[in-house]
């Protein structure tokens, strides 16, 4: 099948001979990248993943999903950053109608937060998933000794354990000691897959499955993304091409990137991506700042700010061409708003027109902007999309000289709250 | 009463001697503000607002959100920019209980974004409640075409009429015309009060007014701040404080402040106060650029990016000390995640200790931070806030040296966006 999606840097005032002075840097990445991807090392199983996952778990995961639609109102997801944001941008994203509605907890500590959403769930049939390579994170294994406690109150210990799912690692961790002691269902996250990288594992597909995402359809753009992107070619390559512009604007002092959508749907997929490129870039007291804004509403608010503003930044857009549905903008004879030159127009029909005219003027006001095109916003297009990030954050890390795939400064905070909580007392 | 919140710059490694030069500086913005804002020019009527607003004006805002409760489900809020943003920042914050839900429109041109809200209303009762000064943005003008049929369909014109309430300017403008023919309810906007300022006018009142908020506290504790953020020492005032350290830090190279917050709550607070800055300050091609974190949550996302990334960002965050409801983590036998030496915590408790970690922590990575402490999340702590936001922004836009009350950059994608509809042709 055709890629869902397309690169244009036409915006960037990047030409195709300046990115072919990386041809010989990317090569090597490539290479790189499919050796430990092979070796099933340094964090690259993400790479192959969409053809090599594990068919067996794959199941697995839509019969628990058939049985949560089946015996429940909620799943309970407990999980922080790469055990959240990736299954809650897919699932905000296409928004599907489903019976079982996802709540999230475990990714802050605000008691009031917290509170709400155990009022919420008090009166309706509840599952959990609980997701963390770990078991000992300190978010999630706060929010899951509450929510076991609620559910065994309420279930008993016997129906609690039904009710209970367990994303973890295969033979390790304080999490998978308590699945296996306590008998609850486990699927799994690879060991050669990072948090940021394992939205396509167990730790998004099963939320994604209960939400009634098609995610054989995820898995098929996943794949097709793949192979479209392993393609040699820099020129037929918009993975190599995304990350070779990026650094090449890096390099010329556009220090912020701007990720802009204009479905409000996409906050979340927004969310998602500053979690791959921050966590993977920010290094070495270096690496573009990640941003993001949701238009046309963010016009009439950073929207200034990007036109007039520091000239440090750049914007890569996201443009979902089709709308699922539509309104026609109806005639009014008083015409007193001035909008009846509209009137029969189509509110996807101004979006269009908005993107085109805001990209217009932020290239004009000294912004360079990079497209992505999609025909529609669906499972096999968010796939596609998906992958191409991941696969153009490594190349861009690796173009930038970090390694993408480590996160040692999120371990500092950690280390001064053990210590202020008296855990080494 | 007392100030409600306490600034803190310890942490920025700025010292009072280095405010103080700019003493007369100060002294000259303050006068020049005061000035204007008593002849009622240059859009600084907010500054003497929390004493002068309308009382008139405020008590029907008040019978108007009487009614609604009384006969509505849901009230359809159709605004963008300052029109929506601070509404929604004040009514997420406090979360009150009302018997009214609050939707939002006519702040995107997503077509899926109106049709589901048009689905979600069906239903139920509706009220409408459309804010805009000129009555033409295309967003909002666009919104109040789709609802308004709506409700007419729904109701018949002459109970839609009853439903619906217009908040714009006092005398002019297509919406105060369209309001005058149809007999809608009006409530005003001050000509001297711009979008972004505009919040503690009836352009927040209504909505928050709706949905329990107590609208006389907020105006209290706005109150309040106007009398401890006019006082001339610059020792004493956080308002200037707040504004110079930013510019300091500016002037340092650091180019991006990060608004952090702990309660997800806060999420569009953020959203509000990214606005007032960005379009306030970002100008001439300079500006700090406004981001948001919600932590503990974004620690494991752009927490690496904070801790180790580019050296060109500061934070400044706000601490709320003490949680309205609270949960004590409970003690497990088997200890497998290593969580009992917090049993008997409290949720908050462990939150604060975070709080104070990553302060800790992303100071010594050679991020300045800037401590907004408050006891409570309440009406009279965010009134406070609010104000101290408005006032510093003021301030700091004038020691950048451009005007921070107007937005000639949001005007340029419009141009182009009327150009590619055909409304000149």
């Amino acid at each position: 099948m055709e890629n869902a999606i397309k690169l244009n840097i036409d915006y960037t005032g990047i030409g195709d001979h300046e990115l072919m002075t990386y041809s010989e840097k990317i090569n090597k990445i490539e290479k790189e990248l499919s050796k430990n991807a092979e070796e099933h090392k340094d964090f690259v199983g993400w790479l192959n993943w969409p053809k090599e996952y594990d068919k067996k778990e794959y199941d697995k995961i839509k019969k628990i999903a058939e049985k949560v639609k089946r015996d429940s109102n909620v799943l309970v997801v407990i999980g922080i950053g790469g055990s959240y944001l990736g299954a809650r941008a897919v699932i905000d994203a296409l928004n599907r109608e489903s019976s079982v509605e996802i709540v999230y907890v475990g990714n802050n500590l605000s008691a009031n937060y917290i509170n709400k959403i155990i009022d919420y769930v008090s009166d309706k049939e509840i599952s959990l998933n609980v997701i963390s390579k770990s078991g000992k994170t300190t978010e999630p294994a706060i929010a899951f000794r509450i929510f076991r406690n609620l559910m065994e109150n309420k279930y008993g210990v016997d129906e609690a354990r039904k009710r209970i799912y367990v994303t973890t690692t295969k033979q390790k961790g304080a999490l998978y000691k308590i699945a296996l002691q306590e008998k609850y269902a486990r699927i799994s996250i690879p060991e050669d897959i990072g948090g940021r990288y394992s939205v396509l594992t167990a730790v998004g597909l099963l939320p994604m499955a209960v939400a009634n995402v098609d995610i054989d359809k995820i898995m098929e753009g996943a794949n097709n993304a793949r192979k479209a992107y392993a393609n040699e070619s820099i020129e037929e390559n918009d993975c190599y091409k995304y990350a070779i512009v990026r650094n090449i604007l890096y390099e010329r002092e556009k220090s912020i990137e701007i990720l802009g959508t204009y479905e409000p749907c996409l906050q979340y997929f927004s969310e998602w991506w500053k979690q791959l490129y921050g966590e993977s870039e920010g290094k070495n007291y270096g690496g573009i700042f990640p941003a993001a804004v949701t238009y046309t509403t963010d016009l009439h608010s950073l929207g200034q700010y990007v036109q007039e503003g520091k000239r440090n930044i750049f914007e890569t857009i996201i443009n979902v061409k089709n709308s699922d549905t539509d309104i026609v903008i109806n005639y009014d004879d008083e015409n007193l708003d001035d909008l009846n030159y509209i009137a029969g127009r189509t509110v996807s029909y101004v979006n269009q027109k908005a993107i085109q005219a805001t990209i217009d003027a932020h290239v004009d006001g000294g912004v360079p902007n990079i497209l992505i095109e999609m025909d529609y916003l669906d499972e096999y297009s968010i796939g596609n999309l998906i992958y191409f990030f991941e696969k153009a954050c490594a190349i861009s890390g690796n173009i930038l000289g970090i390694n993408p795939f480590d996160q040692p400064g999120v371990e500092k905070y950690k280390e001064n709250m053990f210590t202020l909580l008296g855990k080494y007392d």
